[in-house]
């Protein structure tokens, strides 16, 4: 498999696929979700269980959506709920921990709510030990591949373990988009280790681990800046010699303060285009904001159906 | 005076004022910041004294500008200094010092000899006691006017005293460029207040001195978030109510990591132009980094005419 270089060619390999993955999507009262939801079920990859109060459901399917949905009625299941949001939540989590669904999608529900329910010992998606965090895809027009990063909104200053985690699920992401061997770039705001900074000692160990090849076939370095790590004229100016120059495929920011100011940096001046997910679920969970667009909802849908 | 939106307004103020400041450049013997002064020289607003090894100085300047120098021989003054770059930057400091200069700037030196020669008691330009930081000036197409932010490069994490300096170090800014009433930003990567987070109390703090009037006329919020600071469409949606909602003039980050990543992030994905100065000393101080391009050299220069 060649790698996955941008969101069209993302779109386009799971429609070469053929095959469509069930999305539970967790109280379906929103029409931004649902109207990324349908996007997906019409390019041929979702078949979409619609979680809430049935009558609710219909009503607001039928006004967005009108006589398409006869079309693509096979794909669209309405899993009547008559509960609140929490409960609509709850219902949506424990089909994919029924293996109903492969995959979690939140709704017209807050954010704790829906991670509640994947966390929800009885009827929840997360198996005791494994570290949630919220890892990001990338279309940047300025770069020549896509670049995934973590985390920007669920752990504000993780521990050593937990960054080890999220190198190994950010690895395990760009394997499936097709990327061989990936290279990552652990970011601090210069390429000196100054012991005397926070987290350097994390980087320097987690250094360690990679050339004791714990991370299997990867390509690390670390730490370096983000002109070192994803600009290569930038960063061949100071010379420094490092294996990722302008080629990181993966972003690890030290805590979730920088790892949010380049998402959304990145998105407000670089027209970039975003996809995400919570990780460390047993399945995919997809958890868009309000002030995601559709795209972003879209593509996110769409990251889910390749580690789903 | 109307608030300069951009470097090409920048440029034009200068030359509009019609009056030389004098750049002391500490070991003139590189050629990208000698390029960035003689801009300056030409553009009207730069007397330049350049201070290092006369021959070597001369030479160098034949070599980059040839016949131009003649043209411009009245604002070129070559500072005889037999000694290193240490020594250099240190009668560069000097001669800021006895105010026969009104600015110093790195030229073929590191940024921590240059530094030391700031700091230096007997022949340095730092009043004891005053924070040195790094503010910088970003010109991005994407937003439209001028956007000040600090500190990228020296404070790893300020105390709540050295977040006030700086905050009052880009207010005075923003005024010197025109913002009559600047709209000030504590930027976080939410707009919820979150005690466990180790800088918001200072934050807390900041805004009650705020409310006090501490600040003067200013308009300030916080935290917020990169969207509800700087991206209207985007903070729209989250519908909260902030006075600086996608307008902000000032950002001012947790650290130095997350202001680095903006720092670089701007730059790289978002075409940004960018101006940084060294705050605190007792005259502007230019120290740009290899990696910085002419045209951030210059601008640099620029803004430090405006505050000189």
């Amino acid at each position: 498999m060649n790698a996955i270089k941008n969101f069209e060619e993302l779109k386009n390999h799971l429609k070469s696929t053929g095959t469509r993955k069930r999305l539970a999507l967790a109280n379906a009262l929103d029409s931004h979700s649902l109207e990324a939801v349908m996007m997906s079920v019409e390019e041929g990859f979702i078949d979409a269980y619609l979680v809430g109060k049935k009558e609710e459901v219909s009503k607001l399917l039928e006004q967005e959506f009108g006589s398409k949905i006869k079309e693509y009625e096979q794909y669209l299941h309405i899993v009547d709920c008559r509960g609140d949001a929490v409960e609509a939540a709850t219902e949506a989590a424990l089909m994919v921990r029924n293996k109903q669904c492969d995959m979690l999608m939140k709704g017209l529900v807050n954010t704790d709510v829906i991670l509640r329910a994947v966390l929800n010992k009885e009827k929840g998606i997360h198996t005791p030990g494994n570290v949630l965090a919220f890892n990001s895809c990338f279309d940047i027009p300025m770069y020549h591949k896509l670049v995934f990063m973590t985390d920007p909104a669920i752990i504000p200053e993780p521990t050593k373990e937990q960054r080890i985690a999220m190198i190994k699920y950010s690895i395990e992401t760009a394997r499936k988009f097709g990327v061989s061997r990936p290279k990552i770039a652990l970011i601090h705001a210069t390429e000196v280790a100054n012991p005397k900074i926070r987290f350097m000692q994390d980087y320097l160990d987690i250094m360690e681990m990679y050339r004791n090849g714990e991370f299997g076939d990867v390509v690390m370095d670390g730490p370096v800046d983000v002109f070192l790590a994803i600009d290569k004229e930038r960063g061949e100016i100071k010379r420094i010699d490092t294996p990722v120059l302008g080629d990181a495929d993966i972003l690890i920011f030290p805590d979730f303060q920088s790892a949010n100011v380049f998402y959304k940096t990145a998105q407000t001046f670089g027209n970039a285009s975003m996809a995400g997910l919570v990780y460390g679920a047993d399945s995919p969970v997809v958890i868009t904001s309000r002030s995601d667009s559709t795209d972003t909802k879209f593509y996110s849908i769409c990251m889910a159906c390749v580690l789903a």
